[in-house]
Parts: C-alpha cells; sequence; structure tokens
C-alpha cells in the first residue's frame, strides 16, 4: 500500500524531502505546501500553506519541513489537528512542553505526531539513550562535524568587510583519542571541538577581520579559532555544500571491563540526510496511525521495524 | 519498582549476568538456576534447574544465559511457559522459526519473550535495519573484531601439537577504507576480515602447525591468515582475555549526495557486554508485560524507552 505524503515548507529541507520521497517505492508525494505557492515549481501541484487543511484526506502523512524558531511552535499544533504529522523540531528546551502540546492535540484528533525526528535530535538522541540504557556507569559525548554551522557562518558574515564566509565545526582529533583512552573528561566541552572559517573579504583588513572573528563572544572566543583567506572563486568551488555528521561515544563500565559504543554519521548532505530521516518517520507515524496509537511519539518511543519498508520476515533476515 | 531477576545457566555468560545485574539499582537478583547446583557458589540462592518452574512467582524476568547449539532450542520454549524470558539466541538460519514458536507459547501463557537481544544478533541486527530503512539504495557491512573467535580458537586447539591457541578476527584496514570510501565491494567477504592466530606448541614443529593451520578448509585456507608462535608464559599474560567487538557501516544514496551511517562496538569482555544489553533488554520484557503485550518480540520491535531506567522527562532531556 502506498503511503500518500505531503510536505509542508518548501526550504531546503523541504527540496531534500520532495527529491526523496520521490525515490521511495512505497510513497507518493501527493502535494506541496508552501507560504508563496505562485513562486515554486515542483514535481507535484503546490498550494497555499494556509489552506492546507483541505487536503486533510487526500494526506496520509505530513512532513513538517519549517523552521523551528517560529514556524514549528506555531503551526505544528494546528496541522497535528488534521494529519498525521513528523517533525525535525530541534529546540532542546522546549522539547517536553512540544511534545505534550502536540500529544494532547494528536490524540484528541485521532492522529499520530511524530516530534524531533532528524539526526540531532533524532537518531543521536537514540543513541544516547540506547547506549547509557546499557551501563550502570558511563561517560557519553557527542562530537559535531565535520560540518557547516548555519548560526556562526552567519556571524563571520556579519563582520565589517567579509564578503563570504562559512564555519566547520570539526571534532578535536585529541578529544576524539582522549574518549577513547578513558579520559575524555580532559577536555571542557568547547575544547573537544575546533572552529575552522573559509573567509573571502571585499577589503584589504585580514588582520583586523581575524581578529575580530576570533575574539567575538559566545561564538568564537573560547574555541580554537582558524581563520583561512581564500578567493573568490575558491569559495564558490570548494564551500558551497552543506556536509555535516558526527558522533556519538559512550564509554561504559561494567564493574572490571570497559566498553565502548559509538555511533557515526558522515553526511555529504545535511538537508537530504535530515529528509531521509524524517520520510522513513513518515512510515512509523503511517504505522502507528493504522493500528489507533495516537498522540505525540518521538523516536524513542517507535521500534524501528516500524520504519523499515521490508517485511517481518525480511528483517528477521537481517537479525 | 524492583524487577526481579532469576538467570538460567552459569557458564561466562551467566557469570557476567550476575555480576552486572548486581550493579542495576532497579533490579535485584533472586535466583540462579543451573544443572549442577551444588557445583556452584553464587551471590544468590542457587537451585536445580529442572526445578525452575516452581519459582515463577518470584521472578518477573528469567534472562537465558545458556547455549544457542542445543540448550537453547530445546529449554526456551519450555520456560517461556512459566517467565518472561531474555534469550541471546544466534542461530540466524532458525531465527524466524524460533521467533513463532515462543511467540505461539508466550501468547498462550501471557508472558512475553524477547529473543536474541545480544550485540549480533541484537544491537547489530537494530543498526543494520535503521541504516538500510533511510536509505532507498545502499550497501551494508558487517565487520567483526578485533575479537577472540571461540570456533577458531577450538579448530587451531584440535591441531596435533597446539598446546594453546587464540585466534583474533580482525578487520581488514584496507577494506575499511575502501567502505568509506565507496567502493566496498572490491573486497570479498573473505577479504574483508584477517585472521590472527597466537599458538603455543609442545612439539619442535612449526612450520607444519603453521601450514595445517593456514590451509585448514573453511576456518582457515580462504581467509589472510597469520600464525604467531609465543611461550606459555605470554600466552597466559596477554591471550585470557575476551575482547571482541565490531562495526555495522552503511553507504547510503539519496539521489546525488552520499551518506555513511556507522556503529561500532569495542568489548573489552564479550560476556560482559552480552549479559549488559540482555539485562536492559530485561526491562523492557517486564515493561511490555505489564502493559499485556504478550508474545514474542525482538530487538526491532521494541521501543528504545522500554530498555532505559530514565523517567520520561530524564529521557527528553537527552533527545
Amino acid at each position: 500500500m502506498t503511503i500518500r505524503i505531503g510536505i509542508a515548507g518548501y526550504g531546503n529541507l523541504g527540496k531534500s524531502a520532495e527529491k526523496i520521497v520521490n525515490l521511495q517505492e512505497d510513497m507518493e508525494l501527493k502535494a506541496l505546501f508552501t507560504r508563496r505557492p505562485n513562486d515554486v515549481e515542483a514535481s507535484c501541484p503546490v498550494y497555499d500553506l494556509r489552506e492546507a487543511e483541505k487536503f486533510r484526506d487526500d494526506i496520509d502523512v505530513l512532513l513538517l519541513c519549517l523552521g523551528s524558531a517560529k514556524d514549528i511552535p506555531e503551526l505544528a499544533p494546528k496541522l497535528a489537528e488534521h494529519f498525521n504529522i513528523v517533525d525535525v523540531y530541534d529546540n532542546h528546551h522546549d522539547m517536553l512542553a512540544h511534545c505534550k502540546r502536540l500529544d494532547d492535540i494528536a490524540k484528541t484528533h485521532d492522529k499520530v505526531a511524530v516530534v524531533a525526528a532528524g539526526w540531532d535530535p533524532g537518531l543521536f538522541s537514540l543513541n544516547r539513550v540506547l547506549a547509557s540504557a546499557l551501563f550502570p556507569e558511563s561517560e557519553q559525548y557527542t562530537f559535531w562535524g565535520e560540518g557547516v554551522s548555519q548560526g556562526h557562518s552567519d556571524a563571520i558574515r556579519k563582520v565589517e568587510g567579509v564578503k563570504m564566509g562559512v564555519q566547520y565545526t570539526v571534532p578535536n582529533p585529541e578529544a576524539l583519542q582522549a574518549v577513547t583512552e578513558g579520559h575524555g573528561k580532559d577536555f571542557a566541552s568547547n575544547a573537544r571541538h575546533l572552529r575552522e572559517c573559509y573567509v573571502v573579504c571585499d577589503v584589504d583588513d585580514q588582520e583586523r577581520i581575524e581578529d575580530t572573528i576570533c575574539n567575538m563572544p559566545d561564538y568564537f572566543k573560547d574555541y580554537e579559532t582558524t581563520v583561512h583567506f581564500i578567493g573568490e572563486d575558491e569559495f564558490l568551488r570548494d564551500h558551497q555544500a552543506m556536509p555535516h555528521g558526527g558522533k556519538i561515544m559512550t564509554l561504559g563500565r561494567l564493574g572490571d571491563s570497559e566498553h565502548l559504543v559509538e555511533f557515526h554519521l558522515s553526511l555529504k548532505s545535511n538537508p537530504d540526510f535530515t529528509a531521509a530521516v524524517q520520510i522513513a518517520y513518515a512510515r512509523a507515524a503511517h504505522h502507528l496511525a493504522d493500528n489507533h496509537q495516537y498522540g505525540a511519539k518521538t523516536i524513542l518511543d517507535i521500534p524501528i521495524s516500524y520504519i523499515s519498508p521490508l517485511s517481518f520476515e525480511e528483517m528477521i533476515h537481517m537479525v
């Protein structure tokens, strides 16, 4: 049976979701909803986001490809009245309240709301809880990168004289080594990552720009920051992609034995992979709704078998 | 609420389970069952395995620390009539039949049977199904080691003139590199692992022994095998532990972007870690039984939140 998918939002994530839903054999992309439907050409019909609920009977699961800052908190509760939804909300501080809000609404309307189904939060959360459940005593570290940090890249671009700029967060190799050797605590959290900046400037003032970046409070001041000045051609050729990734490393003790559990992601495109996780969890949302298991669910609440397109027999074969 | 645990079997796995259950704040070890109760001194009362069912009301979850070759197929169906059980059955070929057998029995008797809850099968199965569910197109590789292979070590010890012997399976570093670079298929499955043997011999006949090992069909012939002859002191000092581990590597494509998902385990003690997984899934068995979700379940069927001792709020904090 084909799962009928809708996508709300057509930024980087929405565009990735469109591409990847179209690659799934068990899904059909029915509609895309955006605030500016007239500006969009897509592989399926495009409608005004404000009219989405008219299509409630044509869509099994709606992927919310909307921003976490404003759109998700505002729109997810409204859309969860009409659709089974999957979001990739990433505001850790508001997560509990968001779950509770959506749980009430979804249960009232016989819907499923899968929350925070990206990679962090998402698959990383799953691995954090899994690995720490195995050990009465453990240390756990999250490393991000090598990958582009949007916030830090924006901060660079606001420095006077900077024409183009991107910041890569890179796990400090010495800290990674220390974790595997059992003394990860020697590295404070700001010493576990390096910040590599690539900057194109349109004034001859490199020293001031480098100094301004490296001393920017909150963003760079307490980190080991490197600024590389490059030409515009090199920037356009080598720094347009959105790679990301990271590692969850859990060092656990079982009495006298020590164990290291690691989950690594190396992603060529952050939005593509985020959309792929969200789409796999759309299967789970559909399955849960079919079984009348309504309400809000995180990745922690959903069996892995629900996200797979495989049959029970095919999965047991992989056990 | 304390979960009352029983352990059936007192080999390496049973001893690890005893140690690790005693480290859990939410569990209490009530009894140990073995075929030779009079030979065993343990941290809890020890009873004859044939009388286990007498204790059915004193135990919430029974950990089956029994061999997969004969004991599990014979005893798991009997014990599942009386107890919620967790096994670490590892016979891949019989897994589907084993699940179906236990599902019938457990449902008939209002019990839960968690099947194959170790690391392979177990956590590795979880990661295989999870990672492949994310991609319409992917290649997946399992590497084992560096770790002791019991079967291969036994085979070495049967060679005439060998006094002590152990075999470590080691992922071929060139094959690991090839997988991360997208051409893992260049390595046939027997080329993905190296076999390192450490041998103490009691006759002066090293050339014949090395030759016999390296040409042993099925076990060593088609692998890159290295035999190190060492003294008995060195063997006893350096080769008594049971380290193991491995990696699941999944290289997935999402249209024009490529992604690498990896799950790594580095284990100082194979039986300790296997028992730790089994014990975490005992929490799940208890939770499922409390909620009347009877029958056989694999790791694929169980939400990760069920294996954690943390509260909902504490887990959301890790999301």
